[in-house]
Formats: structure tokens, C-alpha cells, sequence
């Protein structure tokens, strides 16, 4: 079935989507704060109205977090499909960092062209809602949406995911469809669009390390008592070698080097490491010495300290040394490697490093394993073709070095091939302070999958 | 001159001198925070107010900064003595791990006698008025002071005292006087008092290291890009080996060992670091492998950390690879090392270790001295027989492993000797939550004073 009809409604539409957008983009739905979990409520809601209205049964469906909107429509002969987005989003701190408030979206023109700005506006709102316009415009122009379609959105995807796992083993009936499709990722830079085809794992812990059983002035206790800080100092200093190897006994194993095969493939693609580096101020690549970019970014697995703190930190000094010292540390897993396995190699590690009179608590241990997509499935050429017809450049194949839990758990929960495509850029500020997504992406990517729905119909 | 009548005039007084003390810790004067300037202002009127009401020339002077309270009153043949003390207190965070507001002053009978809880308690409000209230009694018994006196208190102490020694230079004919008294200092335990003859210098460096130019998501970069936590845990474990000891070159130039006397003095004190450590909650000494305890804290350097964060700190995961780390450090210098050269020295370590891309920032870069105290001056003497019949039991010369860098700078600036009695205990909590200082510490310090101006007189 030809697209063109749906295509130039997708274009006549935009402006009315892009509103619709900043409507969801201006719910504060932070998942990882209990404070908002009212506005993630009030997103899943506004995304429930928003499904009916195009035709779809929507319900929001209580778990013990935030709600999963859960909606089914359309009819046809073509594969089921199971939409998988996120409406959840980051935490904004450091607010000051922020140009405009996160969530009083705006278009703003940029050196690139025009952007969308706001908290989640490409991580993951900006990326569902491609989806949701696709259909939209679909059901616009031929009274019915384009075959058998169950959308899937969760609200807790920043927070770790917590009620996925429960509510998919659940609901596995009603969830039950032939792919699943998931719009969480990027293109493989702003003009090459792509299908991720493996996906890093994710294992994370939080600790503290407890040493006396206050806070001491270091008039007083400086050289005789144990400062946790130091401690955790070391601690985590040690994490690495000088060679960039993650030094936790079996972290590698089950870790297999790249096939010669995908090897040459990723040559191929002329990674300009330069350039990724240069777009954030650095030049070096801090990996293992041994790897290439590339593999640092897709196919090796790492450890990274994302959050650490202890004694004072206000304003001034303060000579304290501290009851207890913090940190949040995380690993990006490649397939072969469990992270259940490396979550206990760590608290092993730290556990041993403790000198007399500390003692560690963890909190938070969580873990989610890699994932290989089966390209064979004639699904994975459709979309290629849909792809590379929408941006005039042949769409790749490529890694992807963030963990998208979800695609796992669709494969042994479900049953199901994921397929993941997107398009966010490298550029986009997920996680961090002025998020955005390019008006373009949204544009072409509402288009790219009104033609992967048409080839999979 | 007996002190007879002006003990009694203490002990008859005592519940009024609590009061007053309750209304100065009432004042929230934390120095640090801008937010307490006015506070501050209010502390030095209040002192201002109580010292022209026992007959000073008082007055409120201002400086860059908190205002610094200075007062003039007594005559007599006697030596012309300048008591130092500091009006402003520590910050109280970690507000929550108090038991009582810090600013809401009270007397709680606890296990080992009465006490009065309030930030400020013992550093330093509890200690500058047991000298004050001292005069007030001699006054009242006899209608006028014991002597010459100048009192000068600062304000921001517990902020680095930037505005000291330019005031001292500029006042240097106003604070003209025979001999420094300075109460900041503790009893060698419950039961004996202590003079203390020498003092630990503190030089201290605040510092950013600057990685990616903004924040990272973990997904994208981790791997591939330098983490600033990273560099930073790196950094703050190698400022000690595995002995101990301070690896920066240089640190310890100019270091002497114990002189044998003073090792034995010490030995015969029979310290028990078993008890100093579990009273908070630890019991190995953590210091340099080859030094005993009493050495560790007051006569060995040391390098702390009082603080480092970076990156999510919040509830909840953030897998970010933050723009920076910080770290605030500090160390305790004796005799013979110079604080600048440390300083510097701690800077070309830091920057030595920086990988690519990275960059270091340094802010508060701040050091004084350590210094030693002339016992022969009779003064001395003096006060440790004075302490000695207070108390009961032979007052000891100690070394301090604080630093109170005001005893250098009457030294080299006003060519003062310094003489430092104080009446804080271990367990005070200074600098930490529920801070304290003992009914006894007050009410025996006053004495202690009277004690020691009648035998100065």
C-alpha cells in the first residue's frame, strides 16, 4: 500500500502535532521522584485521551509505580505489532544549566535548524509520539489504522523499570503480537537514519561506606581515624586499570571480540571519533587502549561512577571527616555477560577494600542483561528500505551502547524480536541540562514510520 | 590576690551566666553562609552590648567581612593581657542528624552530668564566655576588672578568618598587650586540664576537575569519554601510600621527629586511643603505619578529604558522566613545613595527573602555620598551677592537632606569645550535629579564669 496519501497529511498536520507534543512535553513526568508521580499520572492520562481519539482502546493500567498505557487497535493481514515508548522522563537538575524551564517547551532555531526544547522532547516523548502521529494520519486518511496495532507505553523507564517485568508476565496474553517495535534510539548521525541491532546491558548499584560513627573535626581526628572519603577514594580508583580494563574478577567473562564479519561492516562506516569527541569538548578516547571507538561505544562493556559525594560540600570549607561516604556506579554489559554475576563481583570487591572499622551498605543493585537482534527476519530489510527511502541515505545497522532493558524482556517474557529505530541525535542533551529533538526528526521520523507501517501492512 | 570572693560571686551567678550564654547561642552566626550575615552582626552587638555592661570601651568593628568585636577595660600593674575568642560558629548540616534545633539552646542531662546543646556551644561561644563571665564576677566583687584587658573576637573564624590579619595590621597600637589568651581549645580529658603548646598549621585547596563540556549519558559515552569522577577518585586515592604517608613531593620537608623528652612526657600520659577511637565508633588507629596515636594527631601532617561530589546525587539512578568533580582537602602542618609550598605542590600533583582533555580549577587556596609555644615565659607557670587547684589534678602541657592559626599571627604580626587554656571535651561534637559543651566545662572554666587573672594580676 502506497504511503503518499498519509505521507502529505503527516506534512499538512505538523504544526497540530507539534502542539500536541508540547502539550505531553509540558507534564514534569519525573519518574524518579516521588514528588511527580502525580504528573506521571496525568501523562499517562493525557496519552490515554490522545489514543482514543485516533480510534484505539486505551486504558491506563495500575502497577505498584506509575501506570502503563496499554491501547489496541486496527485490523489486517500484515504482522501484529507491539509499540513499545517511554513517557517518563530524566530529572533536570542541574537546573541552573537550563536556558529555558524544562518543561515550557518551545521551538527554537538553532545553527542545525529548528528544534524542540524541553526535558524528555527526544528521551522518550518526542520519539513515542512519531509513532502516534504515523497512526494518526493513517486513520485520517483511510478511516482505519494501518493493521493490528497494540501500543505499550511505560512510565517508569528512567527509574529502572521496576513494574516492567511483573506487568509483562501479568499481562502476557493481552500483550501477545508477531514484533515488537521500539522507538527509543538514535540515528546513526543527523543524516543517516538506523536499526539497532545489539544493545549493552545495564548493571547499577548505589553503596555506602560507613567508617565512625559521626562526623569528626579533623583537628581532632585527622591521621588517627579512618575517613570513608578516602576509602571510597580508592575504591573506586581501583575500578579500572591503567589500561582502561574494568578490574572486577570475571567482569569479562562470557565477553566475546567483535566477528571479523561486523567488524569490517563497523570500519566501514568511517566512525569519526573526532568529531563525536569534539561535539563535548574532548579529543582522546578514555577507553581500553586496546579498542577502537566504536567498540568502546558499542560492543564493550564498561564500568562508570555516575554519582559520588561525602562530607561537606556547601559553600567555604569545613575540616569534617565524615560518618559516610556515597557513590552511584554503573556498568554497560555486552552479550554473554550476567549481570547478576558482576553485581556480586562488585560488592565482593568493595567489601575486600575495606580497611579496619568500615563497613559497606549497598542499595539499589540492579541489572539488566545485553541483547542481539535476529536481522533475518524480512522485518529488519523492510524497515531498512522504508528508512533509507525517507532520508535518501541507506539506513545501517548499527550498535547501541545505552541498555534498553525492554527489547530483553519482550524476547523471554513475550516471545519477541524487537526491532528498535529512531531518531534522536547525538546532540539531543538526554539526561542532561537543554534536551531537545530536532523538528526534522520528528517530522521525517513520524514519515518514516507511516512507510514502515505500509511495507509491514 | 585571693580569688575567694569572686569563686563564690561564680558559683552564686551561674544560673545567669547560662542564661546569658542561651541568648548568644540563639544567634545562628554562621560564618560560611552569606545568608547568617545579619546574624553575624547580631552576635557582635549582642558581645558588644554585654562587654560596655561590665564596664569595656566595646565596640562593633567593621571589615570586608563579619564585624570584629573590640573592647578595652581594667587597669593594674599586671600584665596587660588580649583574650582572643570567635563569636561565629560551624554550619549545622546534616540538620536532620540533630536531636533539637542547633539554634534552640537547652541544658539535657546526659550520663555524664548536665550539659548545654546548641551549635556554637563549645566552639566557641561556651569558651569565650567563660572568660567574660570571669570579668563580670570580678567586677561585681571588687568594681573593677582584674587588669588590663583587651578582648578581641572574631567572626569569622570558622570561614578561614580572611579579614584577620589585614585588621590586625591595621590595629596593630590598639591590640598592643603583654601576653595572647586564647580559649578554643579542650581539657587533655574529662579530668585534666590543659594548656597547649603547640598547634598544627592547616593549609587547605578547594578544586574542580573539568571534563566533557557538558554532561554525558552513560549509554553514548560511556566507554568512550573521560569521566571526571573517575580522575577525581584517582587524584584523592593517591594522596596517601599504602604506609599512610602523604605522597606529595615535598610534604614533608622540613618535618622533624619527636624530640625524646616530649615522647616520653607523652608516653607517660598514657593515652588510650582504644577509648578516643570507640567513642566514635572506631578502634584502629588509621594513620601512618610507624607513628603512635598521640603522634598521629598532634604531631604528624596529615592530608583529608572533608568533601567531594559529583555527578546524581539524588534519589534514584542517573546514569550521567558528569562535566566535573570536586574536592575540598585539607592538611595539618607542624613545625617547619610551609603551607604555600604544600599548596603548590598539591597543585603540580593534581595537574600531573590529569589524563587528556581534562583540566583542573583551584579556589580557596588557603594556609597558615604551625606553631610552638615559649613555656619558659612565667605566665605559663602560672596558669598551670592556677588550672592545677581548680581542677584537682596537675594540668598537662599538650599539643593540639587542630589549628588556631590566630596563635601565629599574634606571634608574627603583634610579636604576642600566646597562651591557650580551654575547657572543651572530646565528645563535644564540634563541627558535627548536637554539639555540647558541659555545665562543668562552663561553670569550672569560669573559675578556672578567675583562677588564672588573679595570679596575672
Amino acid at each position: 500500500m502506497s504511503p503518499d496519501a498519509v505521507l502529505d497529511r503527516i506534512d499538512a498536520d505538523l504544526p497540530q502535532a507539534i502542539g500536541r507534543l508540547t502539550a505531553l512535553l509540558a507534564i514534569p513526568s519525573i519518574s524518579t521522584d516521588p514528588a511527580f508521580s502525580d504528573d506521571c499520572v496525568r501523562a499517562a492520562e493525557w496519552l490515554v485521551e490522545d489514543l482514543r481519539s485516533m480510534g484505539f482502546q486505551a486504558s491506563a493500567r495500575p502497577t505498584p509505580g506509575h501506570p502503563v498505557v496499554l491501547a489496541r487497535g486496527g485490523e489486517g493481514p500484515g504482522r501484529h505489532v507491539l509499540f513499545y515508548g517511554h513517557y517518563d522522563v530524566q530529572p533536570v537538575d542541574p537546573l541552573a544549566l537550563w536556558h529555558r524551564d524544562p518543561f515550557d517547551p518551545a521551538i527554537e532555531e538553532t545553527a542545525k535548524g529548528p528544534v524542540i526544547r524541553a526535558r524528555g522532547a527526544s528521551d522518550d516523548k518526542g520519539q513515542l509520539m512519531t509513532f502516534l502521529e504515523a497512526c494518526r494520519a493513517w486513520k485520517a486518511v483511510h478511516g482505519a489504522l494501518p493493521g493490528r496495532i497494540t501500543i505499550f507505553l511505560e512510565g517508569e523507564e528512567e527509574s529502572g523499570s521496576p513494574s516492567l517485568v511483573p506487568f509483562m508476565r501479568q499481562n502476557a496474553k493481552e500483550l501477545a503480537a508477531d514484533l515488537a517495535l521500539i522507538c527509543d534510539t538514535g540515528m546513526y548521525d543527523d543524516r543517516t537514519p538506523a536499526i539497532v541491532t545489539q544493545l549493552r546491558g545495564l548493571a547499577k548499584a548505589e553503596f555506602t561506606i560507613h567508617g565512625p560513627s559521626r562526623d569528626l573535626h579533623s583537628g581532632s581526628y585527622g591521621g588517627i581515624a579512618i575517613n570513608p572519603l578516602r576509602v571510597m577514594a580508592r575504591v573506586l580508583a581501583g575500578l579500572h586499570d591503567d589500561q582502561g580494563r574494568v578490574t572486577l574478577p570475571g567482569f569479562y567473562d562470557g565477553v566475546e571480540d567483535l566477528p571479523d564479519s561486523l567488524r569490517a561492516q563497523w570500519q566501514g562506516l568511517g566512525f569519526d571519533h573526532a568529531a563525536y569527541l569534539g561535539e563535548v569538548g574532548l579529543s582522546v578516547p578514555a577507553g581500553e587502549v586496546d579498542r577502537t571507538p566504536l567498540e568502546m561505544i558499542w560492543s564493550r562493556p564498561t564500568a562508570e561512577i555516575n554519582g559520588m559525594w561525602g562530607g561537606y560540600t556547601g559553600a567555604g570549607f569545613k575540616t569534617v571527616l565524615p560518618s559516610e561516604a556515597h557513590a552511584k556506579v554503573s556498568f554497560r554489559l555486552v552479550s554473554g555477560q550476567d549481570p547478576d554475576a558482576i553485581l556480586r563481583s562488585l560488592q565482593d570487591y568493595v567489601a575486600a577494600a575495606l580497611p579496619a572499622d568500615c563497613r559497606v551498605t549497598f542499595d539499589q543493585l540492579l541489572g539488566s542483561r545485553a541483547s542481539r537482534m535476529e536481522v533475518s527476519d524480512p522485518a529488519f530489510e523492510a524497515a531498512r528500505q522504508a528508512l533509507t527511502e525517507e532520508w535518501g541515505r541507506a539506513a545501517a545497522f548499527v550498535g547501541e551502547g545505552g541498555s534498553i532493558p525492554v527489547a530483553g524482556h519482550f524476547k523471554t517474557i513475550l516471545g519477541l524480536d524487537a526491532m528498535l529505530v529512531g531518531f534522536g541525535r547525538d546532540d539531543d542533551n538526554i539526561h542532561s541540562p537543554n534536551e531537545k529533538y530536532d523538528v526534522e526528526s520528528f517530522h521525517k521520523g513520524i514519515r518514516s514510520w507511516a512507510r514502515i507501517l505500509a511495507r509491514l501492512a
